[in-house]
Protein backbone atom coordinates (compact mmCIF):
# COMPACT_ATOMS: atom_id res chain seq x y z
CA UNK A 1 0.00 0.00 0.00
CA UNK A 2 1.36 3.56 -0.76
CA UNK A 3 -0.46 5.30 1.59
CA UNK A 4 1.24 5.81 4.82
CA UNK A 5 -1.51 5.82 6.97
CA UNK A 6 -2.82 2.89 6.32
CA UNK A 7 -0.40 0.34 7.95
CA UNK A 8 -1.03 2.83 11.43
CA UNK A 9 -4.55 2.30 10.97
CA UNK A 10 -4.38 -1.81 10.41
CA UNK A 11 -2.29 -2.17 14.11
CA UNK A 12 -5.37 0.76 15.84
CA UNK A 13 -8.15 -1.78 14.43
CA UNK A 14 -5.73 -5.07 15.17
CA UNK A 15 -5.26 -3.55 18.77
CA UNK A 16 -8.80 -2.58 19.38
CA UNK A 17 -9.79 -6.01 18.13
CA UNK A 18 -7.60 -7.82 20.58
CA UNK A 19 -8.61 -5.45 23.81
CA UNK A 20 -12.50 -5.93 22.27
CA UNK A 21 -12.66 -10.03 22.30
CA UNK A 22 -12.93 -11.85 25.16
CA UNK A 23 -10.44 -12.91 27.98
CA UNK A 24 -8.49 -15.72 26.50
CA UNK A 25 -8.15 -17.42 30.05
CA UNK A 26 -11.57 -16.63 31.36
CA UNK A 27 -14.27 -19.39 31.39
CA UNK A 28 -15.37 -20.51 28.84
CA UNK A 29 -12.17 -20.40 27.52
CA UNK A 30 -12.10 -22.79 24.22
CA UNK A 31 -14.95 -20.15 23.03
CA UNK A 32 -13.20 -17.50 23.85
CA UNK A 33 -9.99 -18.84 22.03
CA UNK A 34 -11.99 -19.36 18.75
CA UNK A 35 -13.40 -16.18 18.79
CA UNK A 36 -9.70 -14.32 18.92
CA UNK A 37 -8.37 -17.25 16.51
CA UNK A 38 -11.03 -16.37 14.16
CA UNK A 39 -10.24 -12.19 14.52
CA UNK A 40 -6.73 -11.79 15.00
CA UNK A 41 -5.10 -13.76 12.08
CA UNK A 42 -4.25 -10.56 10.29
CA UNK A 43 -6.41 -10.27 7.37
CA UNK A 44 -6.43 -7.39 5.02
CA UNK A 45 -9.16 -5.61 7.29
CA UNK A 46 -10.65 -3.82 3.89
CA UNK A 47 -13.70 -3.07 5.99
CA UNK A 48 -12.01 -1.20 8.88
CA UNK A 49 -9.93 0.82 6.66
CA UNK A 50 -12.83 1.86 4.97
CA UNK A 51 -15.11 3.38 7.79
CA UNK A 52 -11.70 5.38 8.91
CA UNK A 53 -10.94 6.50 5.57
CA UNK A 54 -14.50 7.42 4.91
CA UNK A 55 -14.90 9.04 8.74
CA UNK A 56 -11.59 10.93 8.45
CA UNK A 57 -12.91 12.41 4.59
CA UNK A 58 -15.47 14.07 6.96
CA UNK A 59 -13.37 14.82 9.68
CA UNK A 60 -14.71 12.39 12.47
CA UNK A 61 -12.13 11.48 15.03
CA UNK A 62 -10.32 8.12 14.96
CA UNK A 63 -12.06 7.51 18.59
CA UNK A 64 -15.04 8.01 17.07
CA UNK A 65 -14.96 5.29 14.45
CA UNK A 66 -13.06 2.89 16.40
CA UNK A 67 -16.49 0.90 17.60
CA UNK A 68 -17.93 1.00 14.15
CA UNK A 69 -14.56 0.24 12.83
CA UNK A 70 -14.56 -3.23 14.78
CA UNK A 71 -18.47 -4.00 14.26
CA UNK A 72 -17.88 -4.35 10.86
CA UNK A 73 -14.59 -6.32 11.10
CA UNK A 74 -16.21 -8.85 13.58
CA UNK A 75 -19.21 -9.51 11.19
CA UNK A 76 -17.06 -10.36 8.54
CA UNK A 77 -15.08 -12.41 10.67
CA UNK A 78 -17.83 -14.24 12.00
CA UNK A 79 -19.15 -14.85 7.96
CA UNK A 80 -15.72 -16.10 7.32
CA UNK A 81 -15.90 -18.80 10.24
CA UNK A 82 -19.80 -19.97 9.23
CA UNK A 83 -19.15 -20.05 5.71
CA UNK A 84 -15.97 -22.04 6.28
CA UNK A 85 -17.74 -24.81 7.42
CA UNK A 86 -17.82 -28.10 6.28
CA UNK A 87 -21.72 -27.74 5.44
CA UNK A 88 -21.20 -24.73 3.76
CA UNK A 89 -17.66 -23.88 1.52
CA UNK A 90 -15.57 -26.67 3.46
CA UNK A 91 -12.57 -24.89 3.97
CA UNK A 92 -9.44 -26.05 6.06
CA UNK A 93 -7.29 -22.88 5.40
CA UNK A 94 -8.23 -18.97 5.77
CA UNK A 95 -5.08 -16.55 6.45
CA UNK A 96 -2.50 -18.99 6.08
CA UNK A 97 -3.87 -20.81 9.31
CA UNK A 98 -6.11 -23.49 10.00
CA UNK A 99 -10.32 -22.39 10.06
CA UNK A 100 -12.09 -22.63 13.22
CA UNK A 101 -13.74 -25.58 12.78
CA UNK A 102 -10.40 -27.21 12.10
CA UNK A 103 -8.44 -25.75 15.01
CA UNK A 104 -11.27 -26.29 17.74
CA UNK A 105 -14.19 -28.36 16.36
CA UNK A 106 -17.56 -27.34 14.38
CA UNK A 107 -19.71 -26.82 17.42
CA UNK A 108 -17.39 -24.01 18.84
CA UNK A 109 -17.30 -22.50 15.12
CA UNK A 110 -21.10 -22.51 15.01
CA UNK A 111 -20.88 -20.84 19.02
CA UNK A 112 -17.98 -18.64 18.07
CA UNK A 113 -19.35 -17.19 14.91
CA UNK A 114 -22.95 -16.63 16.78
CA UNK A 115 -21.06 -14.45 19.61
CA UNK A 116 -18.52 -12.26 16.92
CA UNK A 117 -22.06 -11.27 15.37
CA UNK A 118 -23.96 -10.66 19.03
CA UNK A 119 -20.37 -8.55 19.77
CA UNK A 120 -20.37 -6.30 16.62
CA UNK A 121 -23.75 -5.22 17.90
CA UNK A 122 -22.90 -4.92 21.49
CA UNK A 123 -19.88 -2.54 20.18
CA UNK A 124 -22.24 -0.28 18.59
CA UNK A 125 -24.05 -0.04 21.51
CA UNK A 126 -20.99 1.42 23.53
CA UNK A 127 -19.66 3.57 20.94
CA UNK A 128 -18.89 7.40 22.20
CA UNK A 129 -21.55 8.53 20.06
CA UNK A 130 -24.75 10.34 20.54
CA UNK A 131 -27.42 7.32 20.82
CA UNK A 132 -28.99 8.53 17.52
CA UNK A 133 -26.06 8.26 15.91
CA UNK A 134 -25.43 4.69 17.50
CA UNK A 135 -29.00 3.40 16.83
CA UNK A 136 -28.21 4.45 13.03
CA UNK A 137 -25.24 2.60 12.88
CA UNK A 138 -26.83 -0.42 14.23
CA UNK A 139 -29.86 -0.43 12.18
CA UNK A 140 -27.00 0.31 8.86
CA UNK A 141 -25.10 -2.90 10.13
CA UNK A 142 -28.24 -5.09 10.32
CA UNK A 143 -29.71 -4.25 7.41
CA UNK A 144 -26.39 -5.14 5.68
CA UNK A 145 -25.66 -8.09 7.07
CA UNK A 146 -29.40 -9.92 7.34
CA UNK A 147 -31.44 -12.02 5.27
CA UNK A 148 -31.33 -8.87 2.84
CA UNK A 149 -27.55 -8.10 2.73
CA UNK A 150 -25.02 -10.49 3.64
CA UNK A 151 -26.86 -13.89 4.70
CA UNK A 152 -29.17 -13.36 1.67
CA UNK A 153 -25.95 -13.13 -0.42
CA UNK A 154 -24.48 -16.40 0.67
CA UNK A 155 -28.05 -17.52 0.63
CA UNK A 156 -28.22 -17.34 -3.40
CA UNK A 157 -24.36 -18.27 -3.70
CA UNK A 158 -25.16 -21.62 -2.46
CA UNK A 159 -28.25 -21.97 -4.76
CA UNK A 160 -25.81 -21.17 -7.79
CA UNK A 161 -23.11 -23.70 -6.29
CA UNK A 162 -22.94 -26.82 -8.67
CA UNK A 163 -25.22 -24.68 -11.32
CA UNK A 164 -23.01 -22.16 -12.28
CA UNK A 165 -24.06 -21.81 -15.57
CA UNK A 166 -27.54 -20.86 -14.79
CA UNK A 167 -26.94 -17.83 -12.77
CA UNK A 168 -27.06 -14.33 -15.45
CA UNK A 169 -24.63 -11.57 -15.27
CA UNK A 170 -26.97 -9.79 -13.64
CA UNK A 171 -27.88 -12.56 -11.33
CA UNK A 172 -24.43 -13.11 -10.32
CA UNK A 173 -23.84 -8.87 -9.91
CA UNK A 174 -26.87 -9.03 -7.34
CA UNK A 175 -25.43 -12.03 -5.62
CA UNK A 176 -21.80 -10.30 -4.72
CA UNK A 177 -24.19 -7.08 -4.20
CA UNK A 178 -25.31 -8.71 -1.38
CA UNK A 179 -23.03 -11.18 0.15
CA UNK A 180 -20.15 -8.73 -0.69
CA UNK A 181 -21.03 -5.04 -1.43
CA UNK A 182 -23.59 -4.62 1.36
CA UNK A 183 -21.12 -4.99 3.82
CA UNK A 184 -18.34 -2.76 2.50
CA UNK A 185 -21.17 -0.15 1.52
CA UNK A 186 -21.68 -0.38 4.98
CA UNK A 187 -18.36 0.34 5.75
CA UNK A 188 -18.25 3.55 4.25
CA UNK A 189 -21.87 4.67 4.59
CA UNK A 190 -20.96 4.24 8.52
CA UNK A 191 -17.64 6.26 8.66
CA UNK A 192 -20.14 9.03 7.43
CA UNK A 193 -22.39 8.47 9.79
CA UNK A 194 -20.09 8.95 12.42
CA UNK A 195 -18.81 12.16 11.02
CA UNK A 196 -22.52 13.19 10.28
CA UNK A 197 -21.63 13.63 6.69
CA UNK A 198 -24.87 14.89 5.28
CA UNK A 199 -27.07 13.14 2.32
CA UNK A 200 -25.50 13.79 -0.81
CA UNK A 201 -21.98 13.42 0.15
CA UNK A 202 -23.42 9.97 0.84
CA UNK A 203 -24.83 9.51 -2.67
CA UNK A 204 -21.65 9.81 -3.92
CA UNK A 205 -19.87 7.53 -1.79
CA UNK A 206 -21.93 4.78 -2.08
CA UNK A 207 -21.45 4.81 -5.65
CA UNK A 208 -17.62 4.73 -4.51
CA UNK A 209 -18.56 1.61 -2.84
CA UNK A 210 -20.21 -0.37 -5.15
CA UNK A 211 -18.02 -0.43 -7.31
CA UNK A 212 -15.20 -1.02 -4.84
CA UNK A 213 -17.50 -3.99 -3.53
CA UNK A 214 -18.29 -5.34 -6.92
CA UNK A 215 -14.35 -4.76 -8.32
CA UNK A 216 -13.65 -6.28 -4.92
CA UNK A 217 -15.37 -9.79 -6.06
CA UNK A 218 -14.17 -9.66 -9.47
CA UNK A 219 -10.35 -9.54 -8.03
CA UNK A 220 -11.27 -12.47 -5.62
CA UNK A 221 -12.34 -14.22 -8.54
CA UNK A 222 -9.50 -14.34 -10.76
CA UNK A 223 -7.01 -14.33 -8.14
CA UNK A 224 -8.52 -17.92 -7.05
CA UNK A 225 -7.61 -18.96 -10.90
CA UNK A 226 -4.24 -17.41 -10.79
CA UNK A 227 -3.00 -17.53 -7.72
CA UNK A 228 -1.65 -20.38 -5.30
CA UNK A 229 -2.63 -20.78 -2.05
CA UNK A 230 0.43 -19.99 -0.01
CA UNK A 231 -0.11 -16.20 -1.37
CA UNK A 232 -3.78 -16.46 -0.74
CA UNK A 233 -3.81 -17.73 2.76
CA UNK A 234 -6.85 -20.14 1.54
CA UNK A 235 -7.26 -22.80 -0.71
CA UNK A 236 -6.69 -21.02 -4.16
CA UNK A 237 -8.98 -23.11 -7.08
CA UNK A 238 -11.72 -23.82 -5.12
CA UNK A 239 -14.17 -22.15 -7.24
CA UNK A 240 -14.03 -24.09 -10.56
CA UNK A 241 -13.48 -27.22 -8.02
CA UNK A 242 -17.00 -26.18 -6.55
CA UNK A 243 -18.52 -25.50 -10.17
CA UNK A 244 -18.77 -21.86 -8.34
CA UNK A 245 -20.69 -19.41 -10.16
CA UNK A 246 -17.72 -16.52 -10.80
CA UNK A 247 -17.24 -13.59 -13.06
CA UNK A 248 -14.29 -15.56 -14.76
CA UNK A 249 -16.53 -18.76 -15.35
CA UNK A 250 -19.42 -16.42 -16.68
CA UNK A 251 -17.81 -14.07 -18.98
CA UNK A 252 -14.18 -15.08 -19.01
CA UNK A 253 -10.78 -13.77 -18.20
CA UNK A 254 -10.46 -10.82 -20.19
CA UNK A 255 -13.70 -9.56 -19.92
CA UNK A 256 -13.32 -9.49 -16.11
CA UNK A 257 -10.49 -7.85 -16.56
CA UNK A 258 -12.10 -4.66 -18.50
CA UNK A 259 -15.18 -4.84 -16.01
CA UNK A 260 -12.26 -4.14 -13.41
CA UNK A 261 -10.79 -1.17 -15.19
CA UNK A 262 -14.68 0.20 -15.84
CA UNK A 263 -15.06 -0.17 -11.69
CA UNK A 264 -11.54 1.80 -11.02
CA UNK A 265 -13.03 4.47 -13.56
CA UNK A 266 -16.21 4.64 -11.68
CA UNK A 267 -14.77 4.75 -8.35
CA UNK A 268 -12.25 7.56 -9.51
CA UNK A 269 -15.58 9.38 -10.78
CA UNK A 270 -17.08 9.17 -7.91
CA UNK A 271 -14.67 10.57 -5.44
CA UNK A 272 -13.37 13.49 -7.75
CA UNK A 273 -16.03 15.62 -6.00
CA UNK A 274 -13.93 14.84 -2.55
CA UNK A 275 -10.77 16.20 -4.19
CA UNK A 276 -7.02 15.07 -2.14
CA UNK A 277 -8.95 14.54 1.01
CA UNK A 278 -10.50 11.46 -0.40
CA UNK A 279 -6.54 9.80 -1.44
CA UNK A 280 -7.63 7.26 1.56
CA UNK A 281 -10.68 5.68 -0.69
CA UNK A 282 -8.86 5.76 -3.65
CA UNK A 283 -5.78 3.86 -2.17
CA UNK A 284 -8.27 1.22 -0.57
CA UNK A 285 -10.35 1.04 -4.36
CA UNK A 286 -6.91 0.55 -5.50
CA UNK A 287 -6.25 -2.25 -2.75
CA UNK A 288 -9.17 -4.18 -4.06
CA UNK A 289 -8.14 -4.21 -7.66
CA UNK A 290 -4.19 -4.88 -7.36
CA UNK A 291 -4.08 -6.98 -4.69
CA UNK A 292 -2.79 -10.39 -4.69
CA UNK A 293 -4.39 -12.17 -1.86
CA UNK B 1 -52.58 -21.10 31.36
CA UNK B 2 -55.42 -19.47 33.43
CA UNK B 3 -54.55 -15.84 33.09
CA UNK B 4 -56.78 -14.66 30.03
CA UNK B 5 -54.38 -12.19 28.70
CA UNK B 6 -51.90 -15.29 27.22
CA UNK B 7 -54.09 -15.71 25.03
CA UNK B 8 -54.09 -12.52 23.58
CA UNK B 9 -50.26 -11.80 23.90
CA UNK B 10 -49.48 -15.23 22.08
CA UNK B 11 -51.61 -14.17 19.26
CA UNK B 12 -49.61 -10.60 19.37
CA UNK B 13 -46.58 -11.99 19.31
CA UNK B 14 -46.74 -15.05 16.37
CA UNK B 15 -49.01 -11.75 14.20
CA UNK B 16 -45.79 -9.73 14.85
CA UNK B 17 -43.72 -12.49 14.20
CA UNK B 18 -45.57 -13.74 10.75
CA UNK B 19 -44.79 -9.80 9.58
CA UNK B 20 -41.12 -9.14 10.89
CA UNK B 21 -40.09 -12.39 8.80
CA UNK B 22 -38.75 -11.73 4.97
CA UNK B 23 -41.73 -12.62 2.72
CA UNK B 24 -41.44 -16.52 1.98
CA UNK B 25 -42.06 -15.75 -1.81
CA UNK B 26 -39.09 -13.33 -2.61
CA UNK B 27 -35.88 -14.33 -2.94
CA UNK B 28 -33.41 -15.80 -1.55
CA UNK B 29 -36.89 -18.50 -0.80
CA UNK B 30 -35.06 -21.51 1.16
CA UNK B 31 -33.21 -18.68 3.21
CA UNK B 32 -36.72 -16.91 4.24
CA UNK B 33 -38.59 -20.47 4.05
CA UNK B 34 -35.60 -21.62 6.77
CA UNK B 35 -36.39 -18.32 9.04
CA UNK B 36 -40.17 -18.82 9.03
CA UNK B 37 -39.94 -22.36 9.71
CA UNK B 38 -37.69 -21.59 12.44
CA UNK B 39 -39.79 -19.24 14.08
CA UNK B 40 -43.76 -20.01 13.20
CA UNK B 41 -43.77 -23.20 14.78
CA UNK B 42 -45.60 -22.17 17.95
CA UNK B 43 -43.47 -22.28 20.71
CA UNK B 44 -44.64 -21.15 24.25
CA UNK B 45 -43.41 -17.71 23.56
CA UNK B 46 -42.25 -17.71 27.39
CA UNK B 47 -39.34 -14.85 26.99
CA UNK B 48 -42.28 -12.42 24.69
CA UNK B 49 -44.46 -12.62 27.36
CA UNK B 50 -41.82 -12.24 29.83
CA UNK B 51 -41.29 -8.34 27.56
CA UNK B 52 -44.83 -7.91 27.67
CA UNK B 53 -45.99 -8.83 31.27
CA UNK B 54 -42.95 -6.54 33.01
CA UNK B 55 -44.06 -4.07 30.71
CA UNK B 56 -47.27 -3.95 31.58
CA UNK B 57 -46.57 -4.21 35.14
CA UNK B 58 -45.16 -0.47 34.75
CA UNK B 59 -47.84 1.16 32.48
CA UNK B 60 -45.86 0.43 28.79
CA UNK B 61 -48.16 0.45 25.98
CA UNK B 62 -48.07 -3.09 24.18
CA UNK B 63 -46.69 -1.19 20.53
CA UNK B 64 -43.98 -0.23 22.49
CA UNK B 65 -43.29 -3.36 23.90
CA UNK B 66 -43.51 -5.59 20.45
CA UNK B 67 -40.21 -5.26 19.22
CA UNK B 68 -38.57 -5.92 22.65
CA UNK B 69 -40.99 -9.09 22.35
CA UNK B 70 -39.83 -10.24 19.02
CA UNK B 71 -36.31 -9.72 19.73
CA UNK B 72 -35.80 -11.96 22.11
CA UNK B 73 -38.00 -14.19 20.43
CA UNK B 74 -35.84 -14.15 17.36
CA UNK B 75 -32.73 -14.61 19.41
CA UNK B 76 -34.47 -17.88 20.89
CA UNK B 77 -35.33 -19.29 17.75
CA UNK B 78 -31.83 -18.59 16.36
CA UNK B 79 -30.20 -20.56 19.06
CA UNK B 80 -33.05 -23.20 18.78
CA UNK B 81 -31.98 -23.96 14.78
CA UNK B 82 -27.36 -23.74 16.02
CA UNK B 83 -28.05 -25.89 18.76
CA UNK B 84 -30.18 -28.63 17.16
CA UNK B 85 -27.43 -28.83 14.18
CA UNK B 86 -25.75 -31.87 13.90
CA UNK B 87 -22.82 -30.64 15.09
CA UNK B 88 -24.41 -29.46 18.73
CA UNK B 89 -26.78 -31.51 19.84
CA UNK B 90 -28.23 -33.60 16.79
CA UNK B 91 -31.98 -33.07 17.31
CA UNK B 92 -34.61 -33.82 14.41
CA UNK B 93 -37.46 -32.85 16.07
CA UNK B 94 -38.80 -29.08 17.67
CA UNK B 95 -41.93 -28.04 18.57
CA UNK B 96 -43.75 -31.50 16.67
CA UNK B 97 -42.01 -30.48 13.49
CA UNK B 98 -38.37 -31.77 11.35
CA UNK B 99 -36.05 -29.28 12.70
CA UNK B 100 -34.19 -26.74 10.04
CA UNK B 101 -31.57 -28.43 8.97
CA UNK B 102 -33.65 -31.54 8.44
CA UNK B 103 -36.36 -29.80 6.65
CA UNK B 104 -34.24 -28.01 4.86
CA UNK B 105 -30.50 -28.15 4.94
CA UNK B 106 -27.42 -27.60 7.13
CA UNK B 107 -26.45 -24.48 5.48
CA UNK B 108 -29.55 -22.91 5.01
CA UNK B 109 -30.04 -23.91 8.79
CA UNK B 110 -26.81 -22.20 9.83
CA UNK B 111 -27.57 -19.07 7.95
CA UNK B 112 -30.92 -19.13 8.71
CA UNK B 113 -29.90 -18.98 12.42
CA UNK B 114 -27.98 -16.13 11.47
CA UNK B 115 -30.24 -13.45 10.14
CA UNK B 116 -32.55 -14.53 12.92
CA UNK B 117 -29.80 -12.95 15.32
CA UNK B 118 -29.28 -10.07 13.06
CA UNK B 119 -32.96 -9.57 12.21
CA UNK B 120 -33.27 -9.21 16.37
CA UNK B 121 -31.58 -6.24 16.50
CA UNK B 122 -32.68 -4.65 13.53
CA UNK B 123 -35.91 -4.85 15.18
CA UNK B 124 -34.88 -2.99 17.93
CA UNK B 125 -33.37 -0.36 15.86
CA UNK B 126 -36.63 0.46 14.67
CA UNK B 127 -38.74 0.21 17.71
CA UNK B 128 -40.79 3.45 18.36
CA UNK B 129 -39.18 4.48 21.58
CA UNK B 130 -36.47 7.16 22.21
CA UNK B 131 -32.96 6.50 21.12
CA UNK B 132 -31.52 5.94 24.47
CA UNK B 133 -34.37 3.14 25.29
CA UNK B 134 -33.16 1.71 21.99
CA UNK B 135 -29.53 1.43 22.66
CA UNK B 136 -30.22 0.01 26.11
CA UNK B 137 -32.30 -2.34 24.88
CA UNK B 138 -29.49 -3.29 21.99
CA UNK B 139 -26.94 -3.13 24.31
CA UNK B 140 -28.52 -5.40 26.94
CA UNK B 141 -30.20 -7.99 24.36
CA UNK B 142 -26.03 -8.21 23.00
CA UNK B 143 -25.35 -8.92 27.00
CA UNK B 144 -27.36 -11.44 27.42
CA UNK B 145 -26.62 -13.52 24.08
CA UNK B 146 -23.35 -13.26 23.62
CA UNK B 147 -20.17 -15.01 24.89
CA UNK B 148 -20.94 -13.33 28.25
CA UNK B 149 -24.58 -14.90 28.12
CA UNK B 150 -26.06 -17.59 26.36
CA UNK B 151 -23.21 -18.50 23.73
CA UNK B 152 -20.98 -18.69 26.50
CA UNK B 153 -23.38 -20.62 28.60
CA UNK B 154 -23.81 -23.43 25.56
CA UNK B 155 -20.01 -23.56 25.54
CA UNK B 156 -20.11 -24.52 28.98
CA UNK B 157 -22.62 -26.65 27.96
CA UNK B 158 -20.49 -28.33 25.22
CA UNK B 159 -18.04 -28.90 27.69
CA UNK B 160 -20.33 -30.80 30.12
CA UNK B 161 -21.64 -32.93 27.88
CA UNK B 162 -20.42 -36.59 27.91
CA UNK B 163 -18.95 -35.64 31.19
CA UNK B 164 -21.95 -35.66 33.42
CA UNK B 165 -20.15 -36.09 36.47
CA UNK B 166 -17.41 -33.41 36.26
CA UNK B 167 -19.27 -30.45 36.96
CA UNK B 168 -20.35 -29.37 40.67
CA UNK B 169 -23.89 -27.76 41.15
CA UNK B 170 -22.70 -24.73 41.00
CA UNK B 171 -20.88 -25.23 37.96
CA UNK B 172 -24.22 -26.44 36.47
CA UNK B 173 -26.21 -23.83 38.03
CA UNK B 174 -23.84 -21.11 36.12
CA UNK B 175 -24.31 -22.65 33.50
CA UNK B 176 -27.80 -22.42 32.98
CA UNK B 177 -27.47 -18.87 34.36
CA UNK B 178 -25.58 -18.10 31.28
CA UNK B 179 -27.51 -20.62 28.85
CA UNK B 180 -31.10 -19.92 29.64
CA UNK B 181 -31.35 -17.47 32.19
CA UNK B 182 -29.65 -14.29 30.92
CA UNK B 183 -32.27 -14.25 27.72
CA UNK B 184 -34.86 -14.85 30.41
CA UNK B 185 -33.79 -12.31 32.56
CA UNK B 186 -33.31 -10.16 29.77
CA UNK B 187 -36.69 -10.47 28.61
CA UNK B 188 -38.02 -9.05 32.03
CA UNK B 189 -35.72 -6.18 32.16
CA UNK B 190 -36.50 -5.35 28.31
CA UNK B 191 -40.12 -4.90 29.19
CA UNK B 192 -39.32 -2.52 31.84
CA UNK B 193 -36.52 -0.76 29.86
CA UNK B 194 -39.38 -0.12 27.54
CA UNK B 195 -41.71 1.10 30.65
CA UNK B 196 -38.85 3.41 31.79
CA UNK B 197 -38.76 1.37 35.35
CA UNK B 198 -36.78 2.92 37.80
CA UNK B 199 -33.26 0.81 39.26
CA UNK B 200 -34.79 -0.18 42.48
CA UNK B 201 -37.77 -1.96 40.66
CA UNK B 202 -35.34 -3.70 38.52
CA UNK B 203 -33.61 -5.27 41.26
CA UNK B 204 -36.91 -7.42 42.60
CA UNK B 205 -37.55 -7.97 38.83
CA UNK B 206 -33.79 -9.63 38.68
CA UNK B 207 -34.44 -11.72 41.41
CA UNK B 208 -37.57 -12.89 40.18
CA UNK B 209 -36.14 -13.48 36.77
CA UNK B 210 -33.17 -15.50 38.12
CA UNK B 211 -35.92 -17.65 39.65
CA UNK B 212 -37.60 -18.15 36.89
CA UNK B 213 -34.74 -19.30 34.51
CA UNK B 214 -33.00 -22.06 37.07
CA UNK B 215 -36.80 -23.18 37.34
CA UNK B 216 -37.15 -23.35 33.95
CA UNK B 217 -34.27 -25.39 33.34
CA UNK B 218 -34.80 -27.44 36.45
CA UNK B 219 -38.56 -28.39 34.90
CA UNK B 220 -36.55 -28.70 31.54
CA UNK B 221 -34.17 -31.44 33.13
CA UNK B 222 -37.39 -33.46 34.68
CA UNK B 223 -39.20 -33.49 31.83
CA UNK B 224 -36.57 -34.86 29.75
CA UNK B 225 -36.91 -38.02 32.12
CA UNK B 226 -40.61 -38.27 32.89
CA UNK B 227 -42.23 -36.98 29.28
CA UNK B 228 -42.40 -38.55 26.27
CA UNK B 229 -41.39 -37.09 22.86
CA UNK B 230 -44.89 -36.50 21.52
CA UNK B 231 -46.05 -34.38 24.41
CA UNK B 232 -42.43 -32.34 24.82
CA UNK B 233 -42.78 -32.21 20.84
CA UNK B 234 -38.61 -32.64 21.07
CA UNK B 235 -36.90 -35.87 21.51
CA UNK B 236 -37.16 -37.00 24.67
CA UNK B 237 -34.72 -39.08 26.85
CA UNK B 238 -31.89 -36.88 25.14
CA UNK B 239 -29.98 -35.95 28.05
CA UNK B 240 -29.24 -39.06 29.40
CA UNK B 241 -28.43 -40.65 25.56
CA UNK B 242 -25.97 -37.60 25.77
CA UNK B 243 -24.61 -38.09 29.07
CA UNK B 244 -25.91 -34.01 29.44
CA UNK B 245 -25.31 -32.64 33.04
CA UNK B 246 -28.41 -32.48 34.29
CA UNK B 247 -30.29 -31.44 37.71
CA UNK B 248 -31.66 -34.89 38.22
CA UNK B 249 -28.24 -36.28 37.12
CA UNK B 250 -26.41 -34.29 40.03
CA UNK B 251 -28.61 -33.85 43.12
CA UNK B 252 -31.99 -36.78 41.84
CA UNK B 253 -35.20 -36.16 40.91
CA UNK B 254 -36.35 -35.85 45.01
CA UNK B 255 -33.79 -32.53 45.50
CA UNK B 256 -34.73 -31.38 41.95
CA UNK B 257 -38.33 -31.22 43.08
CA UNK B 258 -37.32 -29.64 46.25
CA UNK B 259 -35.00 -27.00 44.44
CA UNK B 260 -38.37 -26.06 42.22
CA UNK B 261 -40.64 -25.37 44.94
CA UNK B 262 -37.74 -23.37 46.48
CA UNK B 263 -37.46 -21.56 43.21
CA UNK B 264 -41.48 -20.83 43.42
CA UNK B 265 -40.95 -19.09 46.75
CA UNK B 266 -38.21 -16.98 45.66
CA UNK B 267 -40.07 -15.86 42.83
CA UNK B 268 -43.85 -15.17 45.03
CA UNK B 269 -41.45 -13.53 47.11
CA UNK B 270 -38.98 -11.26 44.89
CA UNK B 271 -43.06 -9.97 43.19
CA UNK B 272 -44.76 -9.25 46.31
CA UNK B 273 -43.50 -5.85 46.32
CA UNK B 274 -45.91 -5.24 43.35
CA UNK B 275 -49.26 -6.82 44.76
CA UNK B 276 -51.64 -7.85 42.07
CA UNK B 277 -50.49 -5.71 39.57
CA UNK B 278 -47.60 -8.81 38.80
CA UNK B 279 -50.16 -11.67 38.65
CA UNK B 280 -49.16 -12.34 34.99
CA UNK B 281 -45.44 -12.43 35.94
CA UNK B 282 -46.43 -14.95 38.31
CA UNK B 283 -48.37 -16.80 36.52
CA UNK B 284 -45.96 -16.91 33.88
CA UNK B 285 -43.67 -18.35 36.84
CA UNK B 286 -45.97 -20.59 37.88
CA UNK B 287 -46.36 -22.14 33.98
CA UNK B 288 -42.12 -22.38 34.06
CA UNK B 289 -42.70 -24.96 37.01
CA UNK B 290 -45.15 -26.66 36.23
CA UNK B 291 -45.50 -27.00 32.23
CA UNK B 292 -45.32 -30.02 30.27
CA UNK B 293 -43.52 -29.33 27.62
Amino acid sequence: MSDPGFPDWRARIDAALARALPDPDASPRRLHAAMRHATLQGGKRMRPLLVYASGRLFGAGMESLDDAALAVELIHAYSLVHDDLPCMDDDALRRGQPTVHVAFDEATAVLAGDALQTLAFERLARAPLDADTRIDLVRQLAEASGAAGMCGGQALDLDATGNGGGISLDGLKRLHALKTGALIRTSVRMGALCAKADAGQRVALDRFADALGLAFQVRDDILDIESDSATLGKTAGKDQAQAKATFPALIGMVASRCLLSDLAAMMDEALSEFGDDAAPLAALGRLAIERDR
